[in-house]
């Protein structure tokens, strides 16, 4: 999908630069992510219990409210990474995993698009963290969850625009 | 507030590696983008009227609709910069400029932060669009964006998080 020159390629980031001509007849040097995509899942622990997680954040340097999400590993189908990070993250498997919809998180350099699932009938079983996530999860009601976003202390895009999606 | 080892500094992206200790004890090297930020408008024309950009977008070589935005400049006020991008994209001076919230495109990555306002009181001014933006205006009501949203058809997130945190 990306062509061009690579830049760098890292364990999860892809740097190239593409000369590219624009609609409009215009040529420029684009810089572009190029992002093997991610998951986002809603577990609804019942009608009106979702899971947040509280989440560590190193390269903003913060601790912030998200849904469970993770990246692709190279050829992995959505909804197995969608099953894997919801036990890695939450210690639930899924007995119902729905596609809502997706999204692009900044297509303005990065072409990383997120699928977003909603979790249903969940079994609870043991979590398997990863060594480099720092990860609390805590259940909130539907109320809860619309309350921390108008508050603004939900400011994780993706978190926000998955609500949005599933909680209409 | 990114330190680390660089490893490109291009027109708009600045790549760095980061060996960082969690707060679990684990040590990791960090990819990251170091993000100038950015600002996102939500223009009112009329309190049912709001303006939103088709907009070709390169990287995901698609036309996508978003609310007007873009990146700051250095050292540039968010606030001179809202108003800056939404005379460039859609021709409009806005009277009132009202903070609304802010939201991180990608934290696991990316250090961009990106300031929502939601600007009123439009005058109309002559556009002075970017020649590598290729973008046309066009005139919605709230519940037209609900309904774009709902069924698919707005798929970039800060635009999905910003109609969130305007129209409750």
């Amino acid at each position: 999908m990306v062509n061009g020159k690579q830049i760098f390629q890292g364990r999860l980031l892809n740097l190239f630069l593409k000369r590219q001509k624009f609609p409009n007849g215009y040529i420029g040097t684009l810089e572009i992510i190029k992002h093997p995509g991610a998951v986002l899942i809603v577990p609804f622990l019942s009608d009106d219990k979702i899971i947040l997680i509280k989440q560590y954040r190193p390269v903003i340097n913060a601790y912030i409210w998200e849904l469970p999400a993770g990246t692709l590993n190279k050829g992995e189908d959505p909804l197995k990474c969608a099953r894997r990070e919801l036990i890695e993250e939450i210690g639930y498997d899924a007995g119902i995993l729905e596609k809502i919809g997706y999204i692009y998180s900044a297509p303005g350099y990065t072409t990383e698009k997120i699928i977003i699932y909603k979790a249903k009938k969940l079994i609870k079983v043991k979590a398997k963290k990863e060594v480099d996530e720092v990860i609390t999860p805590k259940v909130f009601t539907r109320k809860a969850i619309q309350k921390l976003i108008n508050s603004g202390k939900i400011v994780d895009a993706k978190t926000i625009c998955a609500i949005k999606l599933v909680i209409k």
